[in-house]
């Protein structure tokens, strides 16, 4: 294993310094080929699907496994937007002379190999490899064994392009090993890899951040609050909660947990226990939540569950403070939302709430690097450092210092 | 220790929301007071030296450890330079208007504690606790040993005007446990801690970064390069190599190996020969630099050598390429510089040589925080994400997106 790592790391060099021409040409030409080889792809995975099924794998599981038509044509339009980004590579970020006539350049360059830990979906293989192609990156994918003969045979559709266009198709290239020893080994390697991207489930996070060796970048569990403060306006309330619970259960920026401002929890509660059962969803509160409307006990370990589900835990708050204080305690600096109509209290939270994305008066569900205008997104960063939140290609670059002299010394 | 931490953390989120003028304030006044009590300062900085004397330190150490008047006035002003800079916190980077009427802003935020671990200088007690203080972070520092009673009467002066200004003097903190088991109990504090910055000896950085359950930028070893194209100006070439090894040889931005390419070898190697003989540099060549010039061989270990002394170590290449091969093989990825008049090698240097500096007719001392115009540095990164190179204030943030609505929800 480690020559084809030493392989991919010379491959970063090539890919390192493409233009961005060549990248997109690359990328569209991927994306054709996807299609073209559409029944070889339905093939594999037909193979996986019938695995999964003789193993009683969960539903949920086999959708996100399940590739037809229509989900391989959008993983070639998923190419072709990545196609059309601008090239994140070179861009001077910042630039100015010194005193003495240095000419300095902070110019993004590709961090180099890039390891994507992933699991069922099949679709984040050309996703992946497509935004590390394009930001200048080799990348070496880990996806889920589930998914092994999907990915094996969409890795070689991207692979035999570079092929054809005499590049190394070690640009892209798989961890042979599925197993979970193939991820411990591939996160001790960081004489090859320079980052490693964990997506998926809190155990293999958990497990990959405290074994790595190679800097990590987490795309963890996402507990979301929205928080009703006693000045909101009760129908944007209603309707930023609902969208935030039910638009999506089973996705990151979802909210798991409500906060109530008490001095409203008389009028809001009703009309919420209403609206959120009458989607299906399972309530669960706190004591003073218990006086106003007759919903089951939350217990502590509730305001620690990320439900990922149609479960949603009601709080009863003082004010801003108290509020404040839950989300820290409880929160994973995901997506965090207020509603109020008070100005002062917006600011408060905005500044002081330590969250990836923090709202006034809008949903949590709008985390995403679509909405946010990325084109495509790796994940959701839950790091604090280097990229935080949606993450684009602009995160997979890192920068280099160009000083240009004429002979300068230093005094 | 563990409750210092908590208030610590604590701590950090009151400075995170100070305006910048109160920064200011604290830091001009702590200056003052620096100067003030330089008295007491010195005499328990005599504590120090009389027992680094005792216990027969290096003369370089004791050097490095001593304050007086003079020190005390320059690390006071280094906090009023400080006091001036931009502040980083609140600055917005970026932001937008998606087409639902969502304002997103990428605004710059604190990045919570920092612990900084470094060696005898007592000048980087009051330099890190100003920078982070600037930048809205509380800091735990963790001196050297042999500089524990300076750093005591130091940060007490710190911490006393954050008193007086009714600031919780948990902002500035320091681990009470100088020993190794100290850092090693720090570093896994990743409940309270957001990141580690070590400077000091390879060993040190060695076992943080591999034992760190906390973020680490690495202020890691220099093992740099001049390389001497063959279309050099080799008056230039000789001047700043002269200047890159001998200007100040201990530190990690002096290049440590020359490349000479053969071309040009039997003209420039008697000159600099010459030049670093008479700065009373001693010369290790390779097998062909033994051709040209009379001085010792070099071995393989020398290539991977950081001197910090007057040695230098040089090899004939046979060109460009060859020139990246050595510097990619033996370099620590800190600063590297190319000597030619050839426009198109130089750009294929600037871009192809993966280090954090990289120069084209110019000395590589030039990496530094203060020249680069940062006005303070926190030191030299050898990290590639986050922050790489001279690492200013800007560097000891991170950011968060606000986003504001009116109502909006996901469709």
């Amino acid at each position: 294993m480690e020559s084809i790592l030493k392989s991919v790391k010379e491959a970063s060099k090539i890919v390192s310094q493409l233009n961005g021409g060549v990248k997109r040409k690359l990328l569209n030409e991927m994306a054709d080929r996807l299609e073209k080889y559409q029944n070889e792809i339905i093939e594999a995975n037909k193979k996986d699907v019938e695995y999964a099924e003789n193993n009683n794998l969960s539903c949920a599981l086999i959708d996100r496994l399940v590739l037809n038509e229509k989900r391989i044509k959008d993983m070639a339009s998923s190419l072709r937007d990545i196609a059309k980004l601008k090239d994140p590579v070179g861009r001077v970020i910042d630039g100015w002379k010194i005193d003495n006539g240095l000419e300095i350049q902070k110019v993004k360059i590709p961090i180099g190999v890039i390891g994507i830990i992933y699991e069922s979906r099949p679709n984040v293989t050309s996703d992946a490899a497509g935004l590390c192609l394009m930001s200048g990156n080799a990348c070496i994918l880990k996806g889920g064994k589930e998914a092994f003969h999907s990915n094996a045979v969409i890795i070689e559709i991207l692979r035999d392009v570079l092929k054809r266009n005499n590049l190394p198709e070690d640009i892209i290239a798989i961890l042979p090993d599925y197993s979970r020893s193939g991820v411990e080994w591939l996160i001790k390697q960081d004489k090859y890899v320079d980052l490693i991207i964990p997506r998926g489930g809190e155990n293999l996070i958990k497990f990959v951040s405290e074994n790595s060796k190679v800097p990590v970048i987490k795309h963890d569990k996402g507990l979301c609050h929205v928080y009703v403060h006693k000045d909101a306006n009760l129908q944007k309330a209603a309707r930023i909660a609902i969208n935030s619970k039910v638009q999506r259960p089973g996705v990151c920026n979802a909210m798991e947990t409500l906060l109530v401002d008490r001095d409203i929890a008389g009028k809001f509660l009703p009309i919420i226990k209403e609206m959120m059962e009458s989607e299906g969803v399972e309530l669960r509160g706190c004591e003073i939540t218990l006086e106003y409307i007759d919903i089951k006990k939350a217990t502590e370990e509730d305001w620690h569950t990320e439900y990922l589900d149609k479960i949603l835990s009601i709080k009863i708050v003082d004010n801003l403070e108290d509020a404040i204080s839950h989300i820290e305690k409880y929160g994973s600096h995901h997506s965090d939302s207020i509603v109020t109509e008070n100005l002062k209290v917006a600011e408060e939270f905005l500044n002081r709430v330590d969250s990836a994305c923090v709202y006034v008066n809008a949903s949590t569900r709008f985390t995403d690097g679509g909405v946010f205008g990325f084109g495509a997104e790796v994940g959701i960063s839950t790091n604090k450092l280097h990229a935080r939140g949606p993450m684009g290609i602009d995160d997979l670059t890192t920068y280099k210092y160009k000083i240009i002299g004429d002979g300068q010394i230093r005094e």
